[in-house]
């Protein structure tokens, strides 16, 4: 059972590419045990949940999971299940974040999104669903009997605070409230730290809090996390700015046209790409006393900086 | 601090309109302790959780998972953060199903939804932060440090089973599926048994599980608590055929007017109390073997038949 499989760091893969599409596989499994089948009642919910999940995201959030979880603990044994429950947080915020009532987006990752295919109600009901869907995996015992129970809800923690009203929900708000107000980097900032920081910095610290990480290694990843959270935004701003809607697989030039706060619509996307070198040097600096054993964040550091979708 | 104080079962005031006016306050309490306050940032999302929070409801959930809390362990010492995050998911489940795309109500516990006071986007989130925040408040270490970890596992995973995408949910989505739609008895009991019936019967397991109940007193208190819910919910329903705006704080006759598959309108107002006579002596004879211990969900019980609110 790859759920359980145990490959050890030294043995995987040297390119980037490989790591994450076999994790994406071991991720996409997980998802598929964890999320009832369509044909599970009420069908046409979960039917929702699953559109949305296996609709070819990246799987970033829980790729850094299992990255920081295997540099903590010398394998991927036991990860995956916190992989897919931060998936189900993930996917539930795009969800709720396309509805007419905020972003009110019809495109996400090259297909209508959950409101145009299911309808206003569903969608806010599949998001609902998936939100606590995670929290359902992270107390299953096929997961806690495999850690330390305290280790367990300390993850739990991590990530509802991450996911909470002072974490991804404040970034949606600001983020919304901002539209067409005036705004500066701090406000910036803010937005994107938690809009998208805090789940990426959660990703990285729970993974390692699952591994038995201590308060020195937590401090690195959170610090880790928070750089990279904060450029992989504002890439994703840039993306939006500069992209193409095909390759993107979602509408593009929206930020603009709405009066969204972003970096690259503040300041132009020189200084944006400058932004992003920042922090992403800083990301690299944050994870040096971990050594060779955290190669893989430093591919994926690369990665964010370049990224084309 | 009354968050922490023992009061002993035995020492309960005797009459049930005192012990929920105690329970209300102490989980009153709770809330304000666990929920940012208006101040904290965003402050419009806060105040929006609060105002929904703290519109004067009934806290039925909450005093159940103290009642049951009680019986098994003799005294309330630590249960107060379960019962308010039992009334955070009831809460988020209320302002969701309020909203326009669902529901569509205007009136709540005598003021306006949350939409209708704050607009879609801040309600949609408001009800998002309030069904993580209950996650964040059951893995706290104010909480998780009063009592075995397995323990404290086993109740977040019954509450995230209780609201999930097979119980709470599943039954909003049936509530609106059958809407003017043909419903037979069996259709009405799903829905019922999932909209009200999982979440109540999740207060009391809940309850029960923290305190250390064993398999036969957890299977006494999910009979009861299924069979109550169901009452809860004929009643009301009952309530929104019958009653009157001013004292339900709710529009009355909504269901009649949208075909809403109840067990009163479908199978009329005699058949729906007679319904409700036997659930609730279904109920009574499930908590038989608990003895005198159980007089206050007795009382319970008696009020869930009379309410009129």
């Amino acid at each position: 059972m790859s759920l359980l499989a145990g490959a050890r760091v030294d043995n995987l893969a040297p390119s980037l590419a490989e790591y994450m599409a076999e994790n994406r596989g071991f991720v996409d499994e997980a998802l598929d045990r964890y999320v009832p089948g369509a044909h599970n009642e009420p069908r046409l919910l979960h039917e929702a949940m699953r559109y949305s999940l296996f609709a070819g995201g990246k799987r970033l959030r829980p790729i850094l999971a299992i990255a920081s979880f295997e540099i903590v603990g010398d394998s991927n044994y036991g990860v995956m299940p916190l992989a897919a429950a931060l998936e189900c947080v993930h996917t539930y915020s795009l969800i709720h974040d396309d509805l007419p009532a905020m972003d009110d987006d019809d495109l996400r990752r090259g297909k209508p999104t959950s409101h145009k295919k299911y309808g206003e109600a569903v969608a806010i009901l599949a998001g609902d669903a998936l939100i606590t869907l995670a929290f359902e995996i992270l107390s299953s015992p096929e997961f806690t009997r495999m850690f330390p129970h305290g280790r367990v809800l300390a993850v739990i923690r991590d990530v509802a605070q991450a996911s909470g009203s002072t974490g991804l929900i404040a970034g949606q708000v600001w983020d919304m409230w901002f539209e067409g107000r005036v705004a500066d980097e701090q406000a910036v900032n803010r937005i994107i730290l938690n809009k998208t920081g805090a789940l990426i910095r959660s990703s990285l610290t729970s993974g390692a809090r699952l591994a038995g990480a201590n308060l020195p290694q937590l401090k690195i990843f959170s610090i880790y996390g928070e750089k990279l959270g904060m450029a992989f935004q504002i890439r994703d701003d840039l993306l939006d700015l500069e992209g193409d809607t095909e390759r993107l697989g979602k509408n593009v030039q929206k930020d603009v046209k709405r009066g969204k706060a972003t970096y690259p619509s503040l300041f132009g996307a020189d200084k944006a790409r400058n932004m992003i070198d920042n922090l992403l040097s800083e990301a690299a600096n944050a994870i040096e006393p971990l050594g060779k054993r955290a190669d893989t964040l430093r591919l994926l550091t690369e990665y964010i900086g370049q990224r084309m979708n």
